[in-house]
């Protein structure tokens, strides 16, 4: 492996790590247990999982991967904050999103070569980019890297 | 820049952020406040930040940086679950030694090449090394970034 391609592969492998934690800390609950807050009065773990699922599907238009799977959970799930609006999923189907969402998103990924990970995300334009080229796709999966380690730390602790 | 060096440029940015969060969120809190708990019988804000603390010093051996600055740390806030021992620090030493920790830290890594990012941590012997060159100080930063960022979503519950 070259360098670059040592680099790439260890912040995958950090982005894997973390989706392996959630897929181990929350896909395996039930509707029930999913519908437990982090803490009184805070999140619930279901508006987590809907909370990382949007986030990560709007990865796809960012990062020039297609279109999104599951736009319709914004709405509830990043626009609004948890209970304000009704779940327009059940626990079921918004596991199998998550896990879909993050499947194709890893799949993806994995092709990148260290060319394609240090082209430009599609939300910054070409001059701002030619300014300040850390504006990549790396410095995007590195970011929603840590939100997921972030609210994990939450989920964790309605063990 | 070199490919390798956004590369690595984008990681130290990623832990530059976690680091000026924390900085932001429980740096300027006093004594009282960091001992609020996250959520009912988990964690003090204190223990958090003695523990992040305790475990971004351990970087400098690890990282072959040199000595630790307060190895004292590890009992109170690593090996043992919180309010198991008093705290042996008041709340503006464990500031100053977090502040003191994380600054000399980001000096180091912001004069490391691609090539020292990519060196071996001192935990791994040659030989594994050889078999698995991603167990190097950039995979250790990254996983560190992460660890940190679980336990500030744990920290900003308590606002």
């Amino acid at each position: 492996m070259t360098n670059e391609e040592l680099l790439t592969a260890t912040a995958l492998n950090s982005w894997k790590l973390i989706i392996d934690r959630i897929d181990q800390n929350l896909v395996p609950l039930t509707g029930e247990q999913l519908q437990k807050q982090v803490a009184p009065d805070k999140n619930r773990l279901f508006y987590l999982l809907g909370h990382l699922t949007a986030i990560h599907d709007r990865l796809f238009p960012l990062l020039g991967l297609g279109e999104r799977l599951y736009p319709e959970l914004d709405e509830p799930y990043i626009t609004n904050p948890d209970r304000k609006l009704a779940d327009p999923v059940s626990a079921s189907d918004l596991k199998k999103a998550w896990t879909e969402v993050n499947s194709k998103l890893t799949a993806a990924f994995e092709k990148f070569t260290p060319e394609e990970w240090l082209q430009k995300h599609t939300a910054v334009s070409d001059e701002d980019f030619a300014k300040d080229p850390t504006r990549n796709r790396f410095a995007v999966v590195m970011s929603r890297t840590n939100h997921a380690a972030f609210h994990t730390g939450q989920a964790v602790l309605a063990k």
